[in-house]
């Protein structure tokens, strides 16, 4: 977990770390995909239609009642490969200076990436998902359902991403 | 951090916790809002159109270069108040039975909230939005842009939501 995953390219700038973390996080399961390195994950995950395989732990599989009522589900999961001391970056596939809280690059403060995702079904303690783009054994924290009243906005922009593509 | 905070209802399930943590948080700045009280917050987002005030640690300021271009972001918060130790729940206002993973409950083995928020505007490290139903006080984990290509699904559907509305 240090930069040197990475390399700091010229325009990014790093901060120092507070001394300790604050709350803790309990991996709860663990994402299986077809990608078994960085360069091979799809760049989003519109991207792709590969199924993959969301196990849960036996712990919490009694949490999962209910959920293959839903069409959609948001997973929070954990990119432990990431600096995390990035505040300005140079995305590698745009060449060009952002703020960390403008991208959705793995390298932020707390690396806990959100994906929709589309449910296929549940069985047991497994989830079949597509929608992923994340290496495969990445931990899973979280599995919320996607309410489209508050979590859908076809509307929103991202400006900077906008002009990019002008 | 115990459940003695909200107590467990006829329903309800507890689980033993894993005996460590795996992974830690920065907390990385604070949120207000006009609710002090848990009783007092909305029930849903949506149902308030009150701005509310995103603090970013003066650490992380540089971080916030570009996001005033967007016009929603995710927020990622902290929900300290809450139970990590159910699966089954029976929310108050619904009554029934629920898996933990198929609520947006702050009680889930990892108590990270998310939501999507209209971006008003961004002052140096204060951001102001709409759209938010957490506690005054509440602490940050993350900010992300919000891109309607991955993160919109109007059409999605919570089964057991829609059947309780019918």
């Amino acid at each position: 977990m240090t930069t040197s995953d990475f390399g700091i390219r010229e325009g990014e700038k790093a901060v120092e770390l507070p001394a300790r973390t604050d709350a803790g996080l309990y991996f709860i399961g663990r994402i299986h995909t077809p990608w078994k390195d960085r360069k091979d994950c799809p760049k989003n995950a519109r991207e792709s239609e590969a199924v993959c395989i969301v196990d849960v732990d036996p712990r919490w599989r009694e949490a999962l009642k209910d959920v293959e009522t839903c069409s959609h589900i948001v997973l929070l999961y954990w990119m432990d490969r990431s600096p995390r001391n990035l505040v300005l970056q140079v995305p590698a596939h745009h060449g060009v200076q952002r703020g960390t809280f403008a991208l959705r690059s793995p390298a932020r403060p707390n690396p806990v990436a959100m994906s929709v995702v589309k449910l296929l079904r549940v069985d047991g303690n497994r989830l079949s998902v597509v929608g992923l783009d994340c290496l495969d054994g990445t931990r899973l924290l979280d599995i919320k359902p996607y309410f489209a009243s508050t979590d859908s906005v076809p509307e929103a922009i991202v400006g900077w991403h906008e002009r990019k593509e002008e």
